[in-house]
């Protein structure tokens, strides 16, 4: 029984890693069981969502007793991949990317940075966290010498559809980018954007009506 | 005429922002009109969907001539509230809090982060950025006395939960975290999560099938 099928909605992809980390706290706290539910109502998803997205990979836990927690965490780990170690390039160790370096989530998950590259003279060549910055003239030539799975783009935005562009014609088939464009990638390759003016744009939505009522209700009130 | 009907979907109004962003692109190339399909080509979203996201707010475009690139983009920051400025709080200011306040996109877009906390002695009454970094034991206190727009969220996860929560008890209605946790907020208040691992872990959902796809056609071609 094969647990890939071929079309799987990227927005079911993209939800597996949440539920994922839910579990994965679930198991530490100890949890043997947990139901569509208390699954849904801790990630502010429906119970009937998280059951249709799990139907895709097969059957998993049985009707009215809930999820195996570590069963269920072992097969969506299988699934998406994560039981194995990734290699990262990172493009830019500006003040972004040293963050990115910094940050202690990627690691304990298994994605690897070994690699970092930059244009500045005054860091190629220097150790950051324990890699020597590469330069980025050398990207393509590097990478297809020595591969790795995925790419972070950190350069500013003018540079980064050049170095998205690059990583895909060193082979690079999966790309994470931090710079604040509509970047192009051919099909087969899969990028995400971390963004967060986009995200911060969708919130103003719901700010802006919240003020648009405020002053409703006022002008009402003030009518009564 | 409102624009603002209740119960558009979350995932429509996360598409907004990237609408308003190629929109402006084009407007800046000096385009005047674009079709659904152009710019569905452009963002990788079907004609269809952004027609359907758009007929939410109202009738744009006349049937087989296209959007009017100014006009939409125009409508699209009124509705998303792109219009005006907001006013964020950046709660901790280490090395990726730092990469937050460098961050070039903030600010054109009209996102102004006002106020900086921390709660390293070593950091408290620093300027950065133009930004006097305040104790974030005074959070509540500070943002009750001058409230801003939105929160950001950009310490170690161990400490998140209870500044989201302090955020939330200040009045922010509006929060973007940076933090590895599954944070918690009430209803009614909006929680925007920024997590490299879970873009990293949706992508090697497609990496891994590549790589067993490989180990099959090996195998398979070993076979014939």
């Amino acid at each position: 029984m094969t647990v890939n099928p071929p079309d799987i909605p990227g927005v079911v992809i993209s939800r597996l890693p949440v539920y994922a980390r839910a579990l994965a706290l679930l198991r530490a706290e100890g949890r043997e069981v947990v139901s569509s539910q208390e699954l849904g109502q801790e990630l502010g998803v429906t119970p009937a969502q998280i059951r249709k997205d799990l139907s895709y990979f097969g059957r998993f836990g049985k009707q009215g007793r809930g999820y195996n927690v570590g069963l269920l965490l072992d097969q969506l780990r299988t699934i998406l991949g994560l039981d194995r170690e990734w290699r990262l390039a990172l493009v830019g160790v500006g003040r972004l990317g040293q963050a990115i370096l910094g940050y202690g989530g990627f690691s304990p998950q298994g994605f690897k940075v070994v690699r970092a590259f930059d244009s500045d003279p005054a860091r190629i060549g220097t150790a950051i966290d324990h890699l020597i910055v590469e330069d980025v003239a050398d990207l393509e030539e590097s990478l297809r010498n020595d591969p790795v799975d995925i790419g972070i783009v950190a350069v500013p935005g003018d540079y980064a559809q050049e170095v998205i562009d690059t990583l895909v014609a060193s082979g690079v088939q999966s790309i994470l980018n931090y710079a604040p464009i509509v970047s192009r990638v051919p099909a087969g390759v899969h990028l995400k954007q971390i963004d967060p003016v986009l995200e911060l744009q969708s919130m103003t939505y719901h700010l802006k009506r919240l003020q648009d009522q405020g002053g409703q209700d006022a002008l009402s009130s003030g009518k009564a």
